[in-house]
């Protein structure tokens, strides 16, 4: 088995490569005309100038009738003059002044008099309700300077001023081959050792927001010249080609070396991460990039290189990024290695944001979906403390960001449930939703990271839930106890409890799942452990740390580990048997100061609603009052 | 001739009648189900969960062999293990772990030993270097609660869960209906009279925003029966229809009456300025709008009504407006019988915003264009004065307005075209000019309401041009003359001179069209006029003021007047004879403060560029020192 070993560049000078080569090579942006009606959007590549003026003949801006002002002179309430038929000419709003007509007169301002005459109670002066020639726009006057995107209103002052067609630049089109001998197109079935192949998805999102035109060639298996034929057939007719997976330097990695076969690699491997295993090359004056398989490292290499590829593509600098500045709530440590590139969520609470960083798993596309930001590590850094302010990219638009209910603690259903009902009710804000346990959901409400927290956690001493807790971690208030739910919790097993599970005690003989520090499953075994006279080390699987019910539940289905403990609803998604153990409270933990806040109250709303009760009955395992 | 009234209704009570009956009649969003391929950017109906877990197996997450980690216990640099082929089998990142094992050791980690064997030194613990069932997303999990956008990342995570179709609200579609006589299909050769249809890009654009299909029907003359067939056909097929022009109560206005014939009016006449003459209606369960045909008008109703009609299709309620708070830069005076709608252009100056208002002609599409936002002056409000602070809604992203050259000043299109070469050049940063004449630069600079100010002031007393001004008005310093170009100034009259003029004094025996007072050329026009012992009160036309030297020369070429005083590229555009009368220099006032910002030192060296040059050169009438 062979190893080859990646580059290690860091990113401005891979960029800089890459961009001095394309710039030789003869990489550059393409222009096309297009009629105005459908050039909204586009991006202008040369200034636009009237070809005509607006109005381009003098326009009766009323309905009335159009006189030589100087008739009218003289007019007054005491004065009035008469109109005869010969003096005027019915006009409505825009029909073009008759020759000599230099006003009109409002149709509001005519008195009906015999034999089609009118009269007059007050004069017009020359131009007067006239729209005279080039009121809008004169030809020859520039309308919108080079680069101009074009707008609604913009594309509308172009016809206006007799322009029908637009010189722009073109949308790019970018070809994206996936490849890999185990990917199949996206399916709800797939077989063991079967990838979905979701990236190209992610990726036409990505470069159509970006303003590119996308074609996704069909899935080539990892064979070399199989996957040189697509470059090939992508290089033929696309301006930039993106080889998705086998960008590394392992037995399938084909990239860089079709890369070389057809043109030149400029970098193979950049100092960041995720995302290193990345090529950058080109061929016959196109770019072409090996991106990474891993969604995450992928997503980053598409937002670092590929992004400014389709912005000069189409003659323009990729827009700024929007950023704010927030508080890190946790340290972090990074490589002076790379660059690195961490997902965070981030909380406005008291007016400043707090930023928390989120799994760094290069794999994990879910960490995107639930990312607000990015918080990049120069490569120069060893790591942050916690308090530091930094300064994080926007995944969310800032006002969204804004208008988040902030929940953190321990993981239960009911909390994603309370969020779609509060969106099928119309609300106008997002419920951002973390699981750190019910332990982290006290210190989160106690470091102002949260606007309420779903707490379970037993008192072994008394056999309470929750009370003892905050009165021991908010002696002096500011936290209070929203009653939440009562549930069941349980020992999960495989479908007809193939080893035989009946009582906790038995979790010693067989592979458990556990839950992370800190959450109250894990507080709930603890305790059960010493009740039955047995120490973790008795527990085979006692370090396997989940954060999620259904987490445990998914490895117990698969066979990674017999059993662990749980609420009914995993059990019952995943089919599997159920030994119920106890019952116990779950409850929200609330800041005192957001007790009221609209969106708090909206949540316990919801969460006491007829709708909110169904759903839980359904999902089963849970105690509402009646 | 007849004259109905339209109805007077404010715009909040008309909108709650109006969505108040569509609702009544069934107007309600629809939903498709749509690829998630296809998905990025849709609104969610309902919540989606995951189908599979995220991976569905457990795959390797390296290169390297897949073992059982209790075959490696106890391994170290001391005390290296062997694997012999029976314990290994060799997997790419990716694979399914082969029934039996629970780890993979990195091919990095591995020593070739003889016959197939590899030493390894350390162990591995169970799971480590795989990705379990579940690592990204566990069956059963909420993926996205109703109402989210989809983003490339969610349409990802979805099909990472197995889930390849989403039930999206549909995007709705609308009609347009242009209607009118005189309305004309774009071009650049219009005959008198003819009106170039451009309303509906403007839609078309409008509405492709809000996230609407668009389908823009033929132009339909203004008889009765054909835009009732056209209103009919588009009911057929559209979620909501919109007519075009012949919304008010005029000889061709028919739109309230088809919207009667057919279904019910709502409201005729909302007290908006513009935007009075608007029509909302419905039949059979969908909204039909009658919009103005103004530009400006239409485009208030379609941003006041249709907006919210589009996304109310959707299931959404329209994003709040960007606004930013400034201070009003001049009076404002409003009526008590509309809520009116001003166009501004915002200006970033010193780190405050002021606000100063464009003119306010409904028909002017190009004050769209220059606007940078839209103040709203509520009904109840007779006025604002200057320095007040007022909430204005912005046409333009934030970023883009704090990165603006602000120039006011005496029109002169080499500003326009220092600008394309800027932007030709890649600056990052946009310019706006106002033309405001020189006095009006002055005063701009003196109120530090722009970096830049274009002058051509002559001193009656010594005949030089710019100098004594800038020392009268700032006798204290702060703002200093950077040099500009030479220009001709003199009269323009029709190809052939028909009215036969031959000096400045001609202009008392002819129509005049002036500029606008505290134009740097309204003053010499001025002073002309004492040079020649002529008063104002003996021309005719004195009174009639243009903005800029194409507005002058549009005017007299078309017969509206017969001369005006203005440089020679305006009179070369419009094909006019020109008379010399004398050279004066144009000049730029720069406020100090800014002598040194990055964007008014581009501009200048863009001004001294010899591509400027010889674009002035072929503009003619510019004398530049070589």
């Amino acid at each position: 088995m062979e190893h080859r070993y990646l580059e290690n560049i860091p990113l401005t000078e891979a960029k800089a490569l890459f961009e001095a080569h394309l710039k030789r090579a003869g990489f550059a942006p393409k222009t096309e005309t297009v009629a105005v009606q459908a050039a909204c959007g586009r991006r202008l590549k040369r200034a636009v100038y009237a070809h005509i003026c607006a109005p381009h003949y003098n326009a009766s801006a009323m309905d009335g009738v159009a006189v030589k002002a100087s008739v009218t002179f003289g007019a007054s309430e005491h004065t009035p003059v008469t109109l005869t038929p010969g003096d005027y000419t019915v006009v409505d709003t825009g029909d073009p002044l008759p020759a000599g007509a230099d006003a009109v007169i409002m149709v509001e301002d005519l008195i009906d008099a015999a034999d089609g005459c009118f009269q007059i109670l007050a004069a017009v002066h020359p131009w007067q309700n006239v729209r005279q020639v080039g009121e809008d726009l004169c030809m020859g006057d520039m309308i919108a300077p080079s680069g101009t995107v074009l707008t609604p209103a913009l594309c509308g002052a172009l016809l206006a001023g007799g322009v029908t067609g637009a010189e722009v630049f073109r949308k790019p089109l970018v070809g994206v081959i996936p490849t890999g001998d185990e990917i199949v197109a996206p399916t709800a079935d797939p077989k063991p050792g079967d990838i979905i192949e979701f990236n190209s998805t992610v990726f036409r999102g990505m470069l159509e927001g970006w303003g590119a035109e996308v074609e996704v060639f069909p899935i080539t298996p990892d064979k070399k010249d199989r996957i040189r034929a697509a470059v090939e057939a992508a290089l033929s007719r696309c301006d930039i080609v993106l080889v998705s997976a086998g960008s590394s330097a392992g037995r399938d990695d084909y990239t860089s070396d079709i890369i070389s076969s057809l043109g030149r690699v400029l970098v193979h491997g950049i100092a960041i991460k995720p995302g290193k295993p990345a090529v950058l090359g080109e061929a016959g004056g196109k770019p072409i990039v090996g991106l990474p398989g891993y969604p995450v490292s992928a997503i980053v290499v598409m937002d670092e290189i590929v992004r400014d590829l389709v912005y000069a593509a189409q003659g323009a600098a990729a827009p700024a990024r929007e950023t704010v500045e927030g508080t890190l709530a946790k340290k972090l440590v990074s490589s002076l290695k790379y660059q690195e590139y961490v997902r965070v969520s981030l909380g406005k609470i008291g007016g400043r944001w707090s930023v928390s960083p989120l799994p760094r798993g290069a794999g994990v596309i879910s960490s995107f979906t639930k990312a607000d930001g990015i918080l990049v590590i120069d490569q120069n850094t060893e790591g942050i403390e916690a308090g530091k302010t930094v300064t994080v990219r926007l995944l969310r638009p800032l006002r969204e960001l804004e208008q988040t209910l902030i929940v953190a603690g321990s993981h239960d259903p009911l909390i994603d449930e309370v969020t779609d009902l509060l969106r099928q009710g119309g609300a106008s804000f997002r419920v951002s939703s973390t699981h750190v346990g019910s332990m982290g959901a006290i210190r989160a409400v106690q470091s102002g990271l949260c606007h309420i927290g779903g707490i379970h956690l037993l008192d072994t001493e008394t056999g309470e839930y929750n009370k003892s807790y905050v009165q021991k971690y908010f002696p002096n208030g500011g936290a209070g106890i929203m009653k939440g739910v009562g549930r069941v919790q349980g020992l999960m097993v495989r479908k007809g409890n193939p080893c035989g599970i009946r009582c906790f005690a038995d979790v010693a003989r067989v592979r458990y799942v556990n839950r992370q520090r800190g959450a109250g499953t894990r507080i709930l075994c603890d305790y059960l452990l010493e009740q039955n006279g047995l120490s973790p080390e008795q527990i085979d699987g006692y370090e396997n740390e989940e954060f999620t019910h259904t987490a445990v539940a998914a490895l117990i289905a698969a066979g990674n580990a017999d059993t662990g403990l749980g609420i009914y609803s995993a059990a019952k998604i995943y089919d599997l048997d159920y030994i119920p153990i106890c019952t116990e409270v779950y409850d929200f933990l609330v800041d005192e100061q957001y007790r009221d806040d609209p969106m708090v109250q909206a949540f316990f709303a919801v969460l006491r609603s007829d709708a909110c009760r169904e759903r839980l009955r359904a999902m089963g395992g849970y105690l509402m009052e009646e």
